[in-house]
Protein backbone atom coordinates (compact mmCIF):
# COMPACT_ATOMS: atom_id res chain seq x y z
CA UNK A 1 0.00 0.00 0.00
CA UNK A 2 1.47 3.80 -0.67
CA UNK A 3 1.90 5.68 2.35
CA UNK A 4 -0.35 8.25 2.49
CA UNK A 5 1.23 12.23 2.86
CA UNK A 6 -0.90 13.17 5.53
CA UNK A 7 0.73 12.97 8.85
CA UNK A 8 -1.50 13.89 11.44
CA UNK A 9 -4.47 11.66 12.60
CA UNK A 10 -7.17 11.73 11.07
CA UNK A 11 -10.39 11.99 12.71
CA UNK A 12 -13.50 9.07 13.23
CA UNK A 13 -16.41 9.36 11.74
CA UNK A 14 -19.61 8.66 13.37
CA UNK A 15 -23.02 8.01 11.80
CA UNK A 16 -26.05 8.09 14.33
CA UNK A 17 -29.35 5.90 13.02
CA UNK A 18 -28.13 5.70 9.38
CA UNK A 19 -31.01 4.39 7.09
CA UNK A 20 -29.06 2.85 3.77
CA UNK A 21 -26.46 0.33 3.84
CA UNK A 22 -25.83 1.85 0.38
CA UNK A 23 -25.46 5.12 1.71
CA UNK A 24 -22.69 3.55 4.60
CA UNK A 25 -20.75 2.08 1.98
CA UNK A 26 -20.57 5.08 -0.35
CA UNK A 27 -19.53 7.02 3.09
CA UNK A 28 -16.61 4.23 3.52
CA UNK A 29 -15.56 5.09 -0.24
CA UNK A 30 -15.62 8.81 0.70
CA UNK A 31 -13.50 8.28 3.56
CA UNK A 32 -10.88 6.02 2.24
CA UNK A 33 -10.62 8.50 -0.78
CA UNK A 34 -8.75 10.77 2.30
CA UNK A 35 -7.26 9.06 4.29
CA UNK A 36 -10.20 8.11 7.05
CA UNK A 37 -10.36 5.08 8.19
CA UNK A 38 -12.53 4.77 11.72
CA UNK A 39 -16.30 4.45 10.99
CA UNK A 40 -18.48 4.29 14.04
CA UNK A 41 -22.22 3.55 13.67
CA UNK A 42 -24.77 4.50 16.14
CA UNK A 43 -27.64 2.39 15.89
CA UNK A 44 -27.89 1.74 12.35
CA UNK A 45 -31.84 1.24 11.44
CA UNK A 46 -30.91 -2.24 9.11
CA UNK A 47 -28.81 -3.15 11.55
CA UNK A 48 -24.71 -4.19 11.19
CA UNK A 49 -23.63 -6.02 8.88
CA UNK A 50 -24.84 -5.23 6.07
CA UNK A 51 -24.58 -6.78 2.27
CA UNK A 52 -25.82 -3.15 0.54
CA UNK A 53 -23.25 -1.69 2.02
CA UNK A 54 -19.96 -3.01 0.56
CA UNK A 55 -21.17 -2.60 -3.36
CA UNK A 56 -21.16 1.01 -2.99
CA UNK A 57 -17.56 1.09 -0.99
CA UNK A 58 -15.89 0.24 -4.00
CA UNK A 59 -12.83 -0.99 -2.50
CA UNK A 60 -13.04 0.66 0.59
CA UNK A 61 -14.29 -2.65 1.93
CA UNK A 62 -11.76 -2.82 4.94
CA UNK A 63 -13.19 0.59 6.44
CA UNK A 64 -16.77 -1.25 6.75
CA UNK A 65 -14.95 -4.96 7.82
CA UNK A 66 -13.47 -2.64 10.78
CA UNK A 67 -16.03 -0.08 11.52
CA UNK A 68 -17.60 -0.15 14.92
CA UNK A 69 -21.27 -0.73 16.68
CA UNK A 70 -22.41 1.34 18.77
CA UNK A 71 -26.15 1.25 20.87
CA UNK A 72 -25.50 4.84 21.91
CA UNK A 73 -24.05 8.61 20.92
CA UNK A 74 -22.26 8.51 24.18
CA UNK A 75 -20.94 5.27 24.10
CA UNK A 76 -19.27 6.31 20.45
CA UNK A 77 -17.64 8.81 21.63
CA UNK A 78 -16.03 6.88 24.66
CA UNK A 79 -12.33 8.29 23.42
CA UNK A 80 -13.43 11.32 21.53
CA UNK A 81 -12.41 14.61 23.29
CA UNK A 82 -13.47 17.24 20.77
CA UNK A 83 -16.36 16.75 18.64
CA UNK A 84 -18.24 18.30 15.51
CA UNK A 85 -21.69 17.91 14.54
CA UNK A 86 -22.61 18.57 11.19
CA UNK A 87 -25.94 19.61 10.11
CA UNK A 88 -27.88 22.26 7.79
CA UNK A 89 -29.98 23.21 10.45
CA UNK A 90 -29.70 25.78 12.64
CA UNK A 91 -30.41 24.84 16.61
CA UNK A 92 -31.98 26.76 19.39
CA UNK A 93 -28.81 26.38 21.38
CA UNK A 94 -25.97 28.51 22.44
CA UNK A 95 -23.55 26.24 20.47
CA UNK A 96 -20.63 27.88 18.38
CA UNK A 97 -21.43 27.26 14.78
CA UNK A 98 -18.28 27.19 11.65
CA UNK A 99 -18.40 26.08 8.61
CA UNK A 100 -16.33 22.44 7.66
CA UNK A 101 -13.17 24.61 6.62
CA UNK A 102 -13.13 26.02 9.92
CA UNK A 103 -14.20 22.57 11.48
CA UNK A 104 -10.90 21.36 9.80
CA UNK A 105 -8.56 23.71 10.53
CA UNK A 106 -10.00 23.11 14.29
CA UNK A 107 -9.26 19.54 14.32
CA UNK A 108 -5.51 19.37 12.63
CA UNK A 109 -4.55 21.96 15.58
CA UNK A 110 -6.17 19.57 18.29
CA UNK A 111 -4.13 18.60 20.86
CA UNK A 112 -2.89 15.04 20.13
CA UNK A 113 -0.78 14.44 22.91
CA UNK A 114 -3.54 13.55 25.38
CA UNK A 115 -4.36 10.50 22.65
CA UNK A 116 -8.24 11.75 22.90
CA UNK A 117 -9.85 11.23 19.65
CA UNK A 118 -11.68 13.87 17.44
CA UNK A 119 -14.86 12.91 15.40
CA UNK A 120 -17.22 14.36 13.16
CA UNK A 121 -20.81 13.20 13.44
CA UNK A 122 -23.72 13.11 11.05
CA UNK A 123 -27.39 12.40 11.21
CA UNK A 124 -30.10 10.44 10.16
CA UNK A 125 -30.94 10.55 6.02
CA UNK A 126 -34.12 12.16 6.44
CA UNK A 127 -34.58 12.86 10.09
CA UNK A 128 -30.48 14.52 10.96
CA UNK A 129 -30.00 15.18 13.94
CA UNK A 130 -31.77 15.83 17.23
CA UNK A 131 -31.27 18.30 19.02
CA UNK A 132 -30.13 16.05 22.21
CA UNK A 133 -27.18 14.37 19.80
CA UNK A 134 -26.13 17.67 18.76
CA UNK A 135 -26.04 19.39 21.94
CA UNK A 136 -23.06 16.60 22.26
CA UNK A 137 -20.59 18.12 20.41
CA UNK A 138 -18.24 21.20 21.09
CA UNK A 139 -19.32 22.58 17.33
CA UNK A 140 -22.08 23.13 15.11
CA UNK A 141 -21.00 22.48 11.37
CA UNK A 142 -22.64 24.33 8.91
CA UNK A 143 -22.00 24.35 5.27
CA UNK A 144 -23.07 27.78 3.86
CA UNK A 145 -24.79 25.78 0.87
CA UNK A 146 -27.28 26.67 -1.88
CA UNK A 147 -30.48 28.54 0.55
CA UNK A 148 -32.65 26.68 -2.04
CA UNK A 149 -31.35 23.54 -1.61
CA UNK A 150 -29.43 22.81 1.08
CA UNK A 151 -29.66 19.19 2.14
CA UNK A 152 -26.47 16.96 1.30
CA UNK A 153 -26.78 13.14 0.30
CA UNK A 154 -24.55 11.69 3.48
CA UNK A 155 -22.12 10.54 1.91
CA UNK A 156 -21.83 13.71 0.16
CA UNK A 157 -21.34 15.12 3.35
CA UNK A 158 -19.18 12.82 4.52
CA UNK A 159 -17.02 13.86 1.53
CA UNK A 160 -17.12 17.38 2.36
CA UNK A 161 -15.95 16.98 5.45
CA UNK A 162 -13.02 15.22 5.09
CA UNK A 163 -11.82 16.53 1.77
CA UNK A 164 -11.73 19.64 4.22
CA UNK A 165 -9.94 18.18 6.97
CA UNK A 166 -7.27 16.57 4.27
CA UNK A 167 -6.93 20.05 2.64
CA UNK A 168 -5.57 20.83 6.50
CA UNK A 169 -4.08 18.20 7.29
CA UNK A 170 -1.69 18.61 3.96
CA UNK A 171 -1.47 22.38 5.06
CA UNK A 172 0.15 21.04 8.55
CA UNK A 173 3.47 20.57 8.81
CA UNK A 174 4.47 17.63 11.45
CA UNK A 175 5.93 19.34 14.25
CA UNK A 176 6.70 19.48 17.80
CA UNK A 177 3.32 20.35 18.88
CA UNK A 178 2.76 23.37 20.77
CA UNK A 179 -0.04 21.80 22.91
CA UNK A 180 2.26 19.05 23.95
CA UNK A 181 1.47 19.86 27.75
CA UNK A 182 -2.26 20.83 27.16
CA UNK A 183 -3.88 18.68 30.30
CA UNK A 184 -5.67 15.87 29.15
CA UNK A 185 -9.13 16.54 28.11
CA UNK A 186 -12.17 14.85 28.96
CA UNK A 187 -13.59 12.77 26.58
CA UNK A 188 -17.44 13.23 25.45
CA UNK A 189 -18.63 10.07 27.12
CA UNK A 190 -17.31 11.55 30.46
CA UNK A 191 -19.01 14.92 30.13
CA UNK A 192 -22.13 12.43 29.28
CA UNK A 193 -21.71 10.43 32.81
CA UNK A 194 -21.77 14.19 34.55
CA UNK A 195 -24.51 15.37 32.88
CA UNK A 196 -26.11 12.63 33.38
CA UNK A 197 -26.04 12.77 36.98
CA UNK A 198 -26.08 16.05 37.50
CA UNK A 199 -29.89 16.45 35.22
CA UNK A 200 -30.86 13.39 37.59
CA UNK A 201 -30.43 15.23 40.81
CA UNK A 202 -32.11 18.28 39.12
CA UNK A 203 -34.97 15.97 38.35
CA UNK A 204 -34.92 14.61 41.75
CA UNK A 205 -34.56 17.92 43.68
CA UNK A 206 -37.57 19.54 41.82
CA UNK A 207 -35.55 22.14 40.22
CA UNK A 208 -37.54 22.12 36.69
CA UNK A 209 -40.72 24.07 36.65
CA UNK A 210 -42.63 22.46 34.20
CA UNK A 211 -42.08 18.62 32.40
CA UNK A 212 -42.41 20.52 29.25
CA UNK A 213 -39.49 22.84 29.96
CA UNK A 214 -37.36 20.71 31.15
CA UNK A 215 -35.68 18.85 28.41
CA UNK A 216 -34.93 22.63 26.86
CA UNK A 217 -33.21 23.54 30.03
CA UNK A 218 -31.32 20.07 30.23
CA UNK A 219 -29.66 21.18 27.06
CA UNK A 220 -28.99 24.74 27.80
CA UNK A 221 -26.64 23.25 30.43
CA UNK A 222 -25.00 20.76 28.16
CA UNK A 223 -24.42 23.26 25.57
CA UNK A 224 -22.98 25.88 28.47
CA UNK A 225 -21.25 23.28 30.56
CA UNK A 226 -19.09 21.97 26.79
CA UNK A 227 -18.77 25.02 25.56
CA UNK A 228 -15.54 25.06 27.58
CA UNK A 229 -13.75 21.63 26.19
CA UNK A 230 -13.52 20.54 29.85
CA UNK A 231 -10.73 18.58 30.96
CA UNK A 232 -10.70 15.34 32.78
CA UNK A 233 -9.49 17.05 35.87
CA UNK A 234 -12.29 19.39 35.44
CA UNK A 235 -14.85 16.70 35.05
CA UNK A 236 -13.87 15.32 38.29
CA UNK A 237 -14.10 18.67 39.79
CA UNK A 238 -17.41 19.09 38.63
CA UNK A 239 -18.82 15.12 39.73
CA UNK A 240 -17.37 15.88 43.30
CA UNK A 241 -19.29 18.77 43.44
CA UNK A 242 -22.18 16.81 42.95
CA UNK A 243 -21.18 14.10 45.02
CA UNK A 244 -21.13 17.06 47.59
CA UNK A 245 -24.29 17.95 47.03
CA UNK A 246 -26.01 14.43 47.45
CA UNK A 247 -24.21 13.77 50.68
CA UNK A 248 -25.63 17.25 51.43
CA UNK A 249 -28.93 15.88 50.37
CA UNK A 250 -28.93 12.41 52.67
CA UNK A 251 -27.87 14.15 55.42
CA UNK A 252 -30.65 16.67 55.77
CA UNK B 1 -37.27 30.32 -4.21
CA UNK B 2 -34.93 32.08 -1.45
CA UNK B 3 -32.05 33.82 -2.93
CA UNK B 4 -28.75 32.42 -3.08
CA UNK B 5 -25.90 34.74 -1.04
CA UNK B 6 -23.35 34.19 -4.49
CA UNK B 7 -23.05 36.86 -6.74
CA UNK B 8 -20.49 35.43 -9.20
CA UNK B 9 -21.50 33.37 -12.59
CA UNK B 10 -21.43 30.22 -11.10
CA UNK B 11 -19.31 27.26 -14.05
CA UNK B 12 -20.58 24.53 -16.23
CA UNK B 13 -20.79 21.22 -15.96
CA UNK B 14 -19.73 18.93 -18.46
CA UNK B 15 -19.60 14.95 -17.86
CA UNK B 16 -17.87 13.19 -20.86
CA UNK B 17 -19.78 9.71 -21.62
CA UNK B 18 -21.29 8.99 -18.32
CA UNK B 19 -22.07 5.35 -17.77
CA UNK B 20 -24.61 5.86 -15.01
CA UNK B 21 -28.69 7.93 -14.88
CA UNK B 22 -27.86 7.47 -11.24
CA UNK B 23 -24.90 8.95 -11.35
CA UNK B 24 -26.05 11.78 -13.59
CA UNK B 25 -28.62 12.34 -10.61
CA UNK B 26 -26.00 12.18 -7.87
CA UNK B 27 -24.06 14.83 -9.63
CA UNK B 28 -27.65 17.34 -10.20
CA UNK B 29 -28.05 16.85 -6.58
CA UNK B 30 -24.36 17.77 -5.77
CA UNK B 31 -25.01 21.13 -8.29
CA UNK B 32 -27.41 22.07 -6.91
CA UNK B 33 -26.26 21.82 -3.17
CA UNK B 34 -23.59 24.41 -4.18
CA UNK B 35 -26.05 26.53 -6.68
CA UNK B 36 -24.39 25.14 -10.10
CA UNK B 37 -27.09 25.07 -12.60
CA UNK B 38 -25.86 24.29 -15.89
CA UNK B 39 -25.28 20.69 -16.98
CA UNK B 40 -24.01 19.20 -20.09
CA UNK B 41 -23.87 16.14 -21.34
CA UNK B 42 -21.80 14.55 -23.90
CA UNK B 43 -22.24 11.39 -25.52
CA UNK B 44 -24.39 9.74 -22.63
CA UNK B 45 -23.55 6.01 -22.93
CA UNK B 46 -27.44 5.40 -22.22
CA UNK B 47 -28.55 8.04 -23.68
CA UNK B 48 -30.51 11.01 -22.81
CA UNK B 49 -33.13 11.65 -20.93
CA UNK B 50 -32.44 8.68 -18.70
CA UNK B 51 -35.30 7.55 -15.92
CA UNK B 52 -32.83 6.85 -13.74
CA UNK B 53 -31.60 9.60 -13.05
CA UNK B 54 -34.08 11.69 -11.15
CA UNK B 55 -34.49 9.55 -7.60
CA UNK B 56 -30.76 9.87 -7.27
CA UNK B 57 -31.24 13.67 -8.01
CA UNK B 58 -34.00 14.52 -4.60
CA UNK B 59 -35.09 18.16 -5.63
CA UNK B 60 -32.84 18.67 -8.36
CA UNK B 61 -35.00 17.75 -10.98
CA UNK B 62 -34.41 21.41 -12.71
CA UNK B 63 -31.28 20.57 -13.53
CA UNK B 64 -31.99 17.44 -15.56
CA UNK B 65 -34.91 18.97 -17.04
CA UNK B 66 -32.85 21.71 -18.35
CA UNK B 67 -29.13 19.20 -19.40
CA UNK B 68 -27.65 20.17 -22.23
CA UNK B 69 -27.42 16.84 -24.66
CA UNK B 70 -23.98 16.88 -27.09
CA UNK B 71 -22.19 14.79 -29.34
CA UNK B 72 -19.03 15.75 -28.57
CA UNK B 73 -17.00 17.77 -26.37
CA UNK B 74 -16.11 20.62 -28.80
CA UNK B 75 -19.37 21.47 -29.53
CA UNK B 76 -20.20 21.45 -25.40
CA UNK B 77 -17.25 24.07 -25.41
CA UNK B 78 -19.19 26.52 -28.00
CA UNK B 79 -19.46 28.90 -24.99
CA UNK B 80 -16.59 28.00 -22.61
CA UNK B 81 -13.08 29.82 -22.88
CA UNK B 82 -11.97 28.73 -19.34
CA UNK B 83 -12.13 24.79 -18.68
CA UNK B 84 -10.52 22.49 -16.35
CA UNK B 85 -10.06 18.83 -16.71
CA UNK B 86 -10.79 16.94 -13.43
CA UNK B 87 -8.46 13.69 -13.36
CA UNK B 88 -7.00 11.53 -10.47
CA UNK B 89 -4.29 9.90 -13.43
CA UNK B 90 -1.08 12.54 -14.25
CA UNK B 91 -1.12 12.95 -18.08
CA UNK B 92 1.78 12.93 -20.74
CA UNK B 93 1.01 16.06 -21.46
CA UNK B 94 2.19 19.83 -20.75
CA UNK B 95 -0.74 21.35 -19.04
CA UNK B 96 -0.67 23.11 -15.85
CA UNK B 97 -1.87 20.62 -12.73
CA UNK B 98 -3.39 22.63 -10.01
CA UNK B 99 -5.78 21.56 -7.54
CA UNK B 100 -9.42 22.08 -6.66
CA UNK B 101 -8.72 25.08 -4.33
CA UNK B 102 -7.13 26.71 -7.14
CA UNK B 103 -9.49 25.83 -9.40
CA UNK B 104 -12.13 27.57 -7.75
CA UNK B 105 -10.19 31.03 -7.10
CA UNK B 106 -9.01 30.54 -10.96
CA UNK B 107 -12.75 30.63 -11.63
CA UNK B 108 -14.18 32.71 -9.46
CA UNK B 109 -11.08 35.39 -10.88
CA UNK B 110 -11.21 35.03 -14.78
CA UNK B 111 -12.99 38.09 -16.47
CA UNK B 112 -16.94 37.47 -16.86
CA UNK B 113 -16.83 40.66 -19.14
CA UNK B 114 -16.61 38.90 -22.71
CA UNK B 115 -19.67 36.16 -21.28
CA UNK B 116 -17.40 33.35 -21.72
CA UNK B 117 -18.24 30.12 -19.73
CA UNK B 118 -16.14 28.73 -17.45
CA UNK B 119 -16.58 24.50 -17.13
CA UNK B 120 -15.64 21.68 -14.80
CA UNK B 121 -14.97 18.67 -17.42
CA UNK B 122 -15.39 15.32 -15.46
CA UNK B 123 -14.68 11.70 -17.53
CA UNK B 124 -16.34 8.50 -17.59
CA UNK B 125 -17.43 6.34 -14.65
CA UNK B 126 -14.58 3.76 -15.13
CA UNK B 127 -12.50 4.79 -17.83
CA UNK B 128 -12.09 8.62 -16.88
CA UNK B 129 -11.05 10.86 -19.64
CA UNK B 130 -8.99 10.47 -22.34
CA UNK B 131 -6.22 12.30 -23.22
CA UNK B 132 -7.30 13.94 -26.28
CA UNK B 133 -10.51 15.26 -23.90
CA UNK B 134 -8.12 16.44 -21.29
CA UNK B 135 -5.90 17.83 -23.74
CA UNK B 136 -9.00 20.27 -24.26
CA UNK B 137 -9.00 22.34 -21.09
CA UNK B 138 -6.75 25.17 -19.90
CA UNK B 139 -5.92 23.28 -16.72
CA UNK B 140 -5.61 19.55 -15.19
CA UNK B 141 -7.32 19.51 -11.37
CA UNK B 142 -5.97 17.16 -9.63
CA UNK B 143 -7.11 16.22 -5.60
CA UNK B 144 -4.03 15.18 -3.46
CA UNK B 145 -6.29 12.36 -1.83
CA UNK B 146 -5.19 9.04 -0.48
CA UNK B 147 -2.43 7.71 -3.04
CA UNK B 148 -4.09 3.97 -2.04
CA UNK B 149 -7.30 4.77 -3.12
CA UNK B 150 -7.78 7.75 -5.14
CA UNK B 151 -10.66 6.93 -7.58
CA UNK B 152 -13.83 9.28 -6.67
CA UNK B 153 -17.31 8.73 -7.35
CA UNK B 154 -18.61 10.93 -10.09
CA UNK B 155 -21.03 12.54 -7.85
CA UNK B 156 -18.50 12.96 -4.95
CA UNK B 157 -15.70 14.72 -7.51
CA UNK B 158 -18.40 17.13 -8.95
CA UNK B 159 -19.67 17.81 -5.53
CA UNK B 160 -15.55 18.35 -4.79
CA UNK B 161 -15.21 20.93 -7.30
CA UNK B 162 -18.78 22.87 -6.72
CA UNK B 163 -18.11 23.17 -2.95
CA UNK B 164 -14.86 24.72 -3.57
CA UNK B 165 -16.25 26.97 -6.42
CA UNK B 166 -18.81 27.79 -3.77
CA UNK B 167 -15.99 28.01 -0.88
CA UNK B 168 -14.16 30.60 -3.42
CA UNK B 169 -17.52 32.33 -4.46
CA UNK B 170 -18.52 33.19 -0.81
CA UNK B 171 -15.37 34.55 -0.32
CA UNK B 172 -15.69 37.09 -3.66
CA UNK B 173 -17.25 40.63 -3.11
CA UNK B 174 -19.30 41.84 -6.25
CA UNK B 175 -16.91 44.54 -7.28
CA UNK B 176 -15.81 46.62 -10.22
CA UNK B 177 -13.89 43.31 -12.26
CA UNK B 178 -10.44 44.80 -12.69
CA UNK B 179 -10.51 42.59 -16.01
CA UNK B 180 -13.19 44.32 -17.34
CA UNK B 181 -11.08 45.50 -20.50
CA UNK B 182 -9.41 41.99 -21.09
CA UNK B 183 -10.45 41.33 -24.55
CA UNK B 184 -12.36 38.65 -25.45
CA UNK B 185 -11.47 35.27 -24.96
CA UNK B 186 -11.52 31.97 -27.76
CA UNK B 187 -14.03 29.89 -26.84
CA UNK B 188 -12.72 25.68 -26.72
CA UNK B 189 -14.88 25.25 -29.78
CA UNK B 190 -12.88 28.07 -31.72
CA UNK B 191 -9.41 26.61 -30.26
CA UNK B 192 -10.86 23.05 -31.28
CA UNK B 193 -11.36 24.22 -35.25
CA UNK B 194 -8.02 25.79 -35.82
CA UNK B 195 -6.53 22.63 -33.87
CA UNK B 196 -8.75 20.72 -36.65
CA UNK B 197 -7.81 22.72 -39.61
CA UNK B 198 -4.16 22.93 -38.54
CA UNK B 199 -3.66 18.84 -37.71
CA UNK B 200 -5.35 18.57 -41.39
CA UNK B 201 -3.09 21.03 -43.13
CA UNK B 202 0.37 19.21 -40.81
CA UNK B 203 -1.36 15.88 -41.94
CA UNK B 204 -1.36 16.32 -45.84
CA UNK B 205 2.01 17.70 -45.64
CA UNK B 206 3.27 14.10 -44.30
CA UNK B 207 4.71 16.50 -41.06
CA UNK B 208 4.28 13.12 -39.40
CA UNK B 209 7.26 11.02 -39.63
CA UNK B 210 4.76 8.03 -38.39
CA UNK B 211 1.72 7.28 -38.40
CA UNK B 212 2.27 6.52 -34.45
CA UNK B 213 3.76 9.35 -33.59
CA UNK B 214 1.09 12.04 -34.76
CA UNK B 215 -1.25 11.89 -31.96
CA UNK B 216 0.95 12.65 -29.48
CA UNK B 217 2.87 15.19 -31.20
CA UNK B 218 -0.63 16.63 -31.99
CA UNK B 219 -1.77 16.74 -28.33
CA UNK B 220 1.64 18.55 -27.77
CA UNK B 221 0.72 21.36 -30.45
CA UNK B 222 -2.81 21.41 -28.76
CA UNK B 223 -1.19 21.49 -25.04
CA UNK B 224 1.05 24.17 -26.32
CA UNK B 225 -1.25 26.38 -27.87
CA UNK B 226 -3.82 26.17 -25.06
CA UNK B 227 -1.26 27.22 -22.67
CA UNK B 228 -2.01 30.94 -23.23
CA UNK B 229 -5.85 30.67 -23.00
CA UNK B 230 -6.00 32.60 -26.47
CA UNK B 231 -8.16 35.79 -27.26
CA UNK B 232 -10.37 35.45 -30.02
CA UNK B 233 -8.53 37.72 -32.03
CA UNK B 234 -5.29 35.46 -31.78
CA UNK B 235 -7.42 32.53 -32.65
CA UNK B 236 -8.74 34.84 -36.18
CA UNK B 237 -4.71 35.79 -36.67
CA UNK B 238 -3.39 32.32 -36.36
CA UNK B 239 -6.80 31.09 -38.74
CA UNK B 240 -5.58 33.80 -40.75
CA UNK B 241 -2.00 31.98 -41.15
CA UNK B 242 -3.31 28.81 -42.18
CA UNK B 243 -5.27 30.39 -44.71
CA UNK B 244 -2.10 31.82 -45.94
CA UNK B 245 -0.33 28.68 -46.06
CA UNK B 246 -3.16 26.85 -47.45
CA UNK B 247 -2.71 29.57 -50.21
CA UNK B 248 1.17 29.15 -50.77
CA UNK B 249 0.61 25.21 -51.51
CA UNK B 250 -2.34 25.89 -53.99
CA UNK B 251 0.26 28.40 -55.76
CA UNK B 252 2.77 26.11 -55.96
Amino acid sequence: MTQDTVTVTPPVIILLRPQLGANIGACARAMKNCGLYELRLVAPRDGWPNPEAAPMASSATDILDSAELYDDLASAMHDVTLAFATTARMRDMVKPVINPREAAQKTVEAPQSSGGRVAYMFGAERSGMDNDEAVMADFIVSADLNPAFSSLNLAQAVLMMAWEWRMAALATKPSKDANDDWPELATIQDRDYFFARFEKMLDERGFFATAEMAPIVKRNLRAFFSRGTPTKQEIRTLQGVLTNLERDKGAQ
